[in-house]
This record gives C-alpha cells, sequence and structure tokens, in this order.
C-alpha cells in the first residue's frame, strides 16, 4: 500500500463488500460446494485489484502479498457459506454491497494508478477496471454475460468517481492524492458520488442507450 | 514503442480494425449498451497487446499508457454505436476488418516480442496470441466460443507471418526487424500473406467441420 | 527455474499430464479443429504456471520462455490429435492423467512461490492456482463451469500438498524446499497425499458441502 492508512481502510471495506456480494451472486447463478463459493467471493473481492496491479507492475500484487486482503475477503466468502440464505433474503442487500464496493474500489483504484505514475485518462480507465474488474472475472467463471456490458448506470459512476479523484489530484491540493484531509474528503466525495448515481440509477431502473442497430433501451 | 514509427502505425491501423470489428461482432452476439459496446471494442483491440506486454515485462502496457492507442480504440467503438448498423449491412466488412488487425498484429506482436529478446519460436506465438488474444477475450465476455478454436484458418496465418518475420530478422538483414526499408518491405510481405490466407481460408470456406454461422450473421 | 532439476522433472511431467488431459477434455466438450484441440492442450499445461509466474513478477514467465515447457504441452496435444480416440476410451485416463497434473503442480508451484519469497499462506495459494489454473482457463474457453467451482474433492487435495511443502520447507531442513534428498522426499509426499486424495474422493464420489440453501436461491 503507498503508505496511506485511509486507502488500505476504504479498500478493505471494498473487498468485504465485494466478497459477500460475489459469493452471493455466484450461489444464485451456479449450484456451488464451499471452496467454490469462498473462491469466488475472493475472485470477486480481489481480481480488479490484482489486474490493476499487474497492469502497472506493482507484483506480487499488494492485493495478494498483503494478508488482510486475504483474511477479509475469505471471511467474507465464509460469512456467505453460513448465513447467506439469511443475507439473500434482504433483495436489496445485493445492490447496496455492490455499490458500495464499487465506489471505494474506483477511488482507491484510480488513487493507486496516480500513484504509479499513469496518467489521468489510464488512471480513471484503471481505476474502473478495478471496480468491475472482479465482478467481471466472477460473471465468466459462472457463465453469465458480465454485468458491466449490459447492466445499465454500472461502469459509468466508478469512471465518474475516478474522474473526481484525478481532477482532486490535479487542482484541490499539492501531495498526491488521498494523504492528509483534503485528500480524504475529496475520497469520500467521489466515492458519494459513485456511490449515488449507482443508486440512482438502480432505483430509477436507469438503462444506457445501446448501439443504434438497437433503438430504445438496452437489456435490463 | 521500440522507436519504430512503422511499427506504431501498422498497430494503430490494426487497432482500428479490431475495434471496429469487435464491436460490430459484440454488438451481434448479446444486447449490449453503449458502455458495453465500446469496452469491446477497446477489449478486442488491446486485449492482445496488453497480454504479450504482460508475458514480456513491459509495464505499464503500451498500447494501454500510450493514449494514441486507447483514443484509435475508442474512436472504432463509437463508429459503431453511431453507423453499426450501416456498416453491418456489409456481410463481408466484419471478415476483412478481421482479417487485416490479425494480419497487422502478427506481425508488430512478433516483432515486438523478438525486440524484447524473445527466442523465435516464442515470437511467433507471442505475435499469435497478440493477433487472436483481443477476440479471443471478447468471445469470453459474450459467451461465444473463441473462433480460434474452430474457425479454420485463423491462427495459421498469423502464425506465418510470424515465421516470415523471425526468417526476415534472422537472415535478411543486420538490424533488428522493422527498422528500414528492408524491414517494413518484410513486415508488408508478412502482413500480406497473412491477409491473403486468411481471406482465401474464408472464401473457400476452408474450415474443418463445426457448427457453422449462417451467413450475416456472426451470432452463434 | 530455481535450479532444481527435481523442480523441472515434476513440472514437465505435469505439463504433459495436463496438455494430454485438457486436450482430451477439451475435445468432448466442443467441436474443435487441430489448432484448437493443440491450443487448448498447451493452455491447460502452462496457464497456471504463467498466471503464477505473473503474480510473482517472474517475466517471461518460465514456462513460456523455457523451449522444454512448450515442446511437451505441444506434444502432448498431438498425442491427442492422433490417439485420442483411443485414450478417450479409457474411460479412467482422464481422471487419473488429471490427478497426476494436480499433485505435481501443486508442488511445483508451491515450491516456486516460496522461493520467490512469498508468505507461506500465499505459497499454498499460489500452488493450488498453479495446479487448477489451466484447467478453469481452458474450461472457460469451451464454456464449462470450471471444475474447480464444483468438482468436489479438487482444490482441496492441491492446498493440502501445499501445506506439506510450506511445512517440510519451515520445519524439516534448514534450505530451500526441493533441494537435497530430503526435500525430493517431502515432495514425493505431498504429490502423493494430493493425488490419493484426489483419487479417493473421485472413487467414492466425495463432494463438498454446499452453502447452506433456503428454497428460492437455487440455481438455475
Amino acid at each position: 500500500m503507498p503508505g496511506s492508512t485511509l486507502l488500505l481502510v476504504l479498500d478493505l471495506v471494498g473487498v468485504f463488500a465485494f466478497a459477500v456480494n460475489g459469493a452471493l451472486t455466484a450461489v444464485r447463478a451456479v449450484r456451488l460446494d464451499v471452496v467454490g463459493v469462498v473462491t469466488l467471493g475472493v475472485v470477486t473481492a480481489m481480481g480488479g485489484g490484482i489486474a490493476r496491479d499487474l497492469l502497472i507492475g506493482r507484483v506480487p500484487p499488494a492485493t495478494f502479498s498483503d494478508w488482510r486482503y486475504l483474511a477479509v475477503a475469505a471471511v467474507g466468502g465464509v460469512v456467505v457459506c453460513l448465513a447467506g440464505h439469511r443475507l439473500g433474503r434482504v433483495a436489496t442487500s445485493l445492490t447496496v454491497l455492490d455499490a458500495a464496493g464499487l465506489s471505494l474500489f474506483a477511488v482507491t483504484g484510480t488513487s493507486t494508478a496516480l500513484a504509479a505514475g499513469l496518467g489521468p485518462v489510464q488512471a480513471v480507465l484503471l481505476g474502473g477496471m478495478t471496480a468491475v474488474g472482479g465482478g467481471t472475472v466472477r460473471d465468466v467463471l459462472v457463465r453469465r454475460t458480465p454485468e458491466v456490458l449490459t447492466g445499465g448506470l454500472y461502469a459509468v459512476p466508478a469512471l465518474l468517481a475516478g474522474v473526481v479523484v484525478v481532477l482532486a489530484d490535479a487542482f484541490a491540493h499539492p501531495g498526491p492524492v488521498l494523504q492528509g484531509g483534503t485528500a480524504a474528503l475529496w475520497a469520500v466525495v467521489a466515492a458519494s458520488l459513485c456511490f449515488t448515481v449507482r443508486m440512482v440509477g438502480v432505483a430509477k431502473r436507469v438503462d444506457l442507450p445501446g448501439p443504434r442497430q438497437h433503438p430504445g433501451s438496452a437489456a435490463s
């Protein structure tokens, strides 16, 4: 981790949210044993961060070599094995957890990419990849069409959060983003923006338009 | 990029061809929103090059950190969103674009691998992976069986082009391949060979038995 | 390779077993041409090791840059092309080959990760990933749900073997694992344990329990 406790805490909360969400989603899509459930929870939670770290040359990936990530992700998967049948009844829990993980990973992913020296556009894209990467790998493994390709306002709020982080990094203060109070404030602003846009999109069933070949709304 | 303007130009033309082809193919296979279409265009265009760069340790991958690749790939995806319904009517456009991207990426991928110090066999294989990797990732994401596994003369012409590049590098001139006029000539020869073999294979339906797609539709 | 002839030999035997198994499995799942069969054999044999090497920063991956891996994997794929219809008749051959590859890769993967300086938990997980990674990629490419998620005692024996290797490394001798006679002995013990547990699991049809279910979360 690049020295920031805030970044670490946000990342770990995102890891837990995504691990629970990923394991729950996987359980509903295919029949899995406990190894499969925990594996998919861990993959969902850590896939995006590992892909990002590979692309910026940070190996072994922090999300893999740091035992706290592994432990938190595994606990999320185990929680689903033990209590998933209860969590699953709360229909909105999946969506809220997913939006939380999306928001946190978009912010930490963009910040990590900036700290690694990537340009602003690449940092926003890597932030988006950190946010949607794990869920995409999970969807491929359980043979669903990845949500990011079809699921309405999913990538867009993550990219928005990344843009806020990049702008805050460029204009709001001299040092690297996410260090000091100002940076923490902007991180919270960016994550809240992503979370709000995502949840509003879900509540209002906002779908992005399809290509012109498919007039009208895209599949929901 | 390893100093060669020719390599860059060939790569960018290949990126555009693959982005348009990938987005068009994806649109036909599943229902996507505009983010999905652009994402799949970019993934198809850049997936093979990024995988190659990861394997040779060139991080961040040039195809990712160089804004020109991203811009050209994104433009290709946007073109499909705006005008895909017209491009799609030209049934052969998909095939021609794909053959062009395949040829260019096989040449630039093999050259890049040679420049990174890999052996000739590895360079040919990495060239082939550069050529077919993006389309394979796209096919996995939209849940088609990857064309390279079933689609007749698809990997073979790419590997042929790589062999020409490796031979030209070994015998035809002293310096690294794709620098100077002789190298440019061989690059054109290799790409033309790949393109010709691929198009002849398509025209003559040189395909081993497999589930066929009906004419004019790429959807399985 | 980290200096150990034993590690190399075990790895190459595992590569061959997985290449034959992977190609045979692929042939049964989808209709492929010869390029597809050899490709899937090579992917199954080398996918796990390449993913492991990327994660520990060993690029180009030894399994890719070392021609012996490529050659052995390709021979495995070609054998299936030429004689797969006979191998396929022996119903247990797939299972035995797979268990052999699983056992060998779990041991060599864990040892390689330890030699790269990773912690014990990470080494066990990377060993497991080396063992199941190639087959998982193959399953994704031919659109099967990966065996590791659903297939009974599959990941567990691989992780058990990794634990034995890590314990042997920590307690049984001072030097790095898999060098010298003691290390070789423990490698054989670990691989035998994995193989035995896997085969007993298959013979007795041992399935791990699923997550706690409730009506309505049933798989589709």
